[in-house]
Parts: C-alpha cells; structure tokens; sequence
C-alpha cells in the first residue's frame, strides 16, 4: 500500500471539510526543552475522527442505504456530523459506557443512535448485522485504510505547521490515529504508542506477536478501549519496531487536571493519556530530546456548561 | 507617547516569560466569512494579563517591599504568577466576586491574598493604603503604561501569526487589553469594542464624553466589572473613534456554550464576551468582512475538574 500517496490524497480530499486545529507550545515539568501540543480536540465533533469519516465518505459512492458505525462515541459522534454535512442517512450504535456527553453529541447531529449495553465489540456486533440486513455502508473506527489514511492527515498538518520534535506520543486505542502517523512518518521521527494499563491491545498485541483481545476498563475506556488492536496498526508498529508504554488511570487524570491548570484546555481522559507517558515517566526523553503530544479528544465527561 | 515603540519593546522584553497563544479559525452561525480566534487563555494564568504583569515588573526595579495589586482576579492571578516566577513579595486584593476559582489560582501561586467584600473598587482602596504604607510598588490593572504597552503585545503576536482580518472584537472592562490593541494598531484595522449591558464603563464614558462611574454587574462582572474606564483607553477610544457595542449576559452565556461545543474551548464570561456581538448581532459584519475574536480569559467557575 502506498500510504504517503493516500494520505496526501485524502489530505487533500477533506480539506474544505476539517479544521487546521492549533498548536501550542509549553513547559512540562520533568522534560527539559518545551514540548509541542497540538490541540486535535478542537476538531469538528472534539476528536480527530472527523478526518476518518470525511476520507472514508468522499472516497467512494455512498449507498442508499447510507452509512453505519459502532464507536465508542467519538467516531460515531464524527461518522453523523460527516454524513450530516455530506447528506446521508446514518445509523450509530455506541455501547452506554460512551456516557451521556457524546451520547448526547451523536444525538444533536440527528443521526440515528442506538445504545447497546456493554462495551464497543458488541456495538461493533450490532452494526455489522445491520450492515449485512441493510446494505449500509460500514464506517470502520481504526481498522480501514480510509479511516487510517484520513486519520493521517493530523501528521501532515502539523508538518506544515513546522513541527519541530524528535518524537511524538499519540495515545492508542484500536489505532488508527497512530497507524496514520506511523504511515506517513515512516520512520522519520520517533513515535511512542501510549495506553492505558487497563486498555492496552497494542501492547498486549506486541508482546504477543499478534492482535490478540484484551479486556478493557478505565477512565479512557470509553475512548480507547477496543478489546483487540487494528491489524494496519499492528503490522505497521511491527515493521516500525514503535515503543509502547503503559500509562495508569491515575496519571492520565493527573494530566487532565494538568492541562486545565496550565494550559486551560479541558479534555477527555483519551485526550490527556498522551501526556501522561511525560507526566509519569513512562516516557522520559533524552536530554534535549524535542517531544510533541497530540492531544486526541475533548468530550469529557460531564459536560462542562450542563 | 510613541505606543509602537514602548510595545515593541514589551514584546522583545517579556518574550521568554509569556506563551505565545494558539489561533484558529472557524465557521460562526450568521457570519459568511470564517473567523478567526486566537485562544489568549492559553495564556499563563488563563488570561492576557501576564503580559502585562510581566512588562511592568521587567520595566524599572521592584521595591523591597514588593508588589501590590488590586484585581477583579485574573490580574491578581497574573501579578502573582509574575512575582513568583522573578523572585518578589506580591500582595494580591480581590473582592469576592472574583469567585472561588480565581482565588484558589492565587492561593497556588504563594502571593499574600486578602478577599475585600464588595467588588473591584473596594479591593483597589485597600491596594492603594498598602502601597502608601508599605512602599510596594502598585501595579495597575489597566490605566498604566506600562500594562497597557504589555497588553499590546498581544495583538504584536497576532499579527506576526499573520492575522487575516478587516476587524477585531474585544471585549472591554478597564479597557487594558483593547487599549493595547487600538495603540498597536493605530487604525490599521477596524477595532470593536465589546461590553456587557450590566458592565459598560467604556460606552457609557463614550456617551458622557468622559470617564464616568458605572454600576456593574452580571455574569462576566468579575472580569469585566471595572466602575469607571482608564483614561488611557478613552483617550485612544475617543481618538480612533472606536465602535462600541453592548451584549447582554444570556448572549454571553450563548457564546460560552457555543465555544465549548463548537471549539472545545472552555472559558469564562469574560473571554466569550468579544464572539457575544456576532452570535446576538451586536455587531453585523458587511459581506466579505475578515472578522477576529480574541478570547481573553478562561478561568471559568466552577473548576471543571474540581
């Protein structure tokens, strides 16, 4: 697969339809040179899975019988704002561990929303059968080379806006933002894959030698728990050769309340799970190591203004 | 007074103690042309104030004594950030109206904090007593050079971050920050002066024909509640011929809201307060118009994380 060319395409392919979001540049305390953040949930719907979804729609036909999703929120929330600008109809389904907030986004966008009880693999379950019944088309979260090219884009952007880092940490669920990276870096800078101690498939995966499934829970859960990583991610993490690291809960909340308190940006805890690799020392740079951290997501729980 | 030359200088002076603040730029209902943002409560201590905190302290020397501010808390914050940070005593004098939030951020910052009842004025008389007794050094919250040249810095950035604009909509409380711009700008961009009904110094001074006292009040007052404007301010107000308009606090509490689900960008009252004049149509750009918003503040109470 020729992923530069695919993610230039689609970089190009959804750029009326995504934001440039910001980047700021900060003091973290235990890292010696200021880190670079870029400010991802400021992207429409709050995450950057609104690239995904715009690559994935503009890529081919969309059937009549429109579009279908399983999220853990954020994507679902991207796949109905995407498909509401875009004129399709949409049906989403997220397990009730998305919580009320992007329950209540998804809602605002009027697509179809389904709640299922559990956890993603059985919104995952639900809609591939109304997928198969329906002839929709199925809007994969991380595991589909539109979605991972789309997701892509976010590492293009911040080259054009003169990213100037050694490294970059992404946080990790299924893994499609950081498959994105991966493939358009190609090794050119370095990438640490964070997740949660508690939702961690890539990890599990790498020690492994393959995708395997995992159980998930956790503040992030919502966000990053997919129960068994994306092979694109995998096989690229592999090729790359992508240090993992862990994260615990306690240390991605310290890092939320830590991008309040100095940078007044509120996230979700999946949003905050980058930086906690810095704030914890799962991740401790090199002197004079340039490191950068996208920060993924913004629907934090409860609504701030509610 | 050479403004250009004194916020040149601030900006080259403060430099390495200030961020440089994130911009971006967004669709807003009702206005055909994007808009762009610059997210100044990215600032340290959630507002624009440290810039002028900073160009104060650096112009000249600090008494043994120290520092004494009055504030309705963001400055207060800054004050205390800023003497922290180059080594001096700081006593901060806040009403309580600054609100829970505000006080706690300076309680972090190890100044010597007094909660004076009532509002701003009240905390400005009891500064003052101080600075007579004590000899500290006072640093004004908006009618002094050295602030005003401090806050221009601002803008300085803004336009080295090549602002595209044909306007810009500030909101207005002692008029510190719009001060700075007007002086840096000189009529090189259309200036928009916004305040709230319940708190507007600067339009009621535009009315009379001088600085008058005002009664201030409602939702943004802790920020935005200055009695009676600088006179630095009206005086290039009254120069540049400035337009003013007013917006009441449910357009305030609107623009709150749409930040947040538009942008992911919490702020307070006071920092929605400039976008209010488009979302209620205070302010009507023509077709084609460039509009900018600064957002100034972002200590928002309650804590979202508290």
């Amino acid at each position: 697969m020729d992923w530069i060319s695919s993610i230039e395409i689609a970089a190009e392919r959804i750029r009326t339809h995504v934001r440039s979001t910001p980047v700021v540049t900060a003091s973290v305390p235990g890292v010696d040179v200021p880190v670079t953040f870029k400010l991802e949930q400021v992207q429409h719907t709050g995450s950057f899975k609104a690239r995904g979804a715009f690559n994935t729609l503009l890529s081919g036909a969309v059937p009549e019988a429109g579009l279908v999703a399983a999220s853990g929120g954020n994507h679902g929330a991207a796949v109905a704002y995407a498909a509401q600008k875009l004129g399709h109809r949409a049906r989403i389904f997220v397990p009730k561990m998305a919580g009320p907030a992007k329950i209540a986004l998804i809602e605002r966008s009027g697509a179809e929303l389904t709640v299922v009880p559990g956890e993603y693999a059985n919104a995952l379950a639900q809609a591939r059968a109304v997928e198969v019944s329906s002839g929709a088309m199925q809007v994969h979260a991380y595991d589909a080379p539109a979605t991972v090219a789309g997701q892509g884009t976010c590492m293009v952007e911040w080259e054009d806006q003169g990213l100037d880092a050694d490294t970059v940490l992404i946080a990790v669920g299924g893994g499609g933002l950081i498959a994105g990276a991966m493939a358009w870096l190609a090794g050119r800078r370095r990438i640490v894959a964070v997740e949660p101690e508690t939702s961690c498939a890539l990890h599990a995966a790498l020690a492994a030698g393959r995708p395997v499934d995992v159980e998930v829970s956790g503040v992030a859960a919502n966000a990053l728990g997919a129960r068994r990583i994306g092979e694109i991610c995998f096989d690229l993490a592999l090729d790359q050769d992508v240090q993992s690291v862990l994260v615990s809960d306690g240390a991605i909340t310290e890092s939320q309340r830590w991008l309040w308190q100095a940078l007044r940006q509120l996230v979700e805890p999946a949003g905050a799970t980058a930086l906690a690799a810095l704030i914890s020392g799962a991740y401790r740079p090199a002197p004079g190591e340039r490191v950068a951290v996208l920060l993924c997501g913004g629907n934090v729980a409860p609504d701030p203004l509610g």
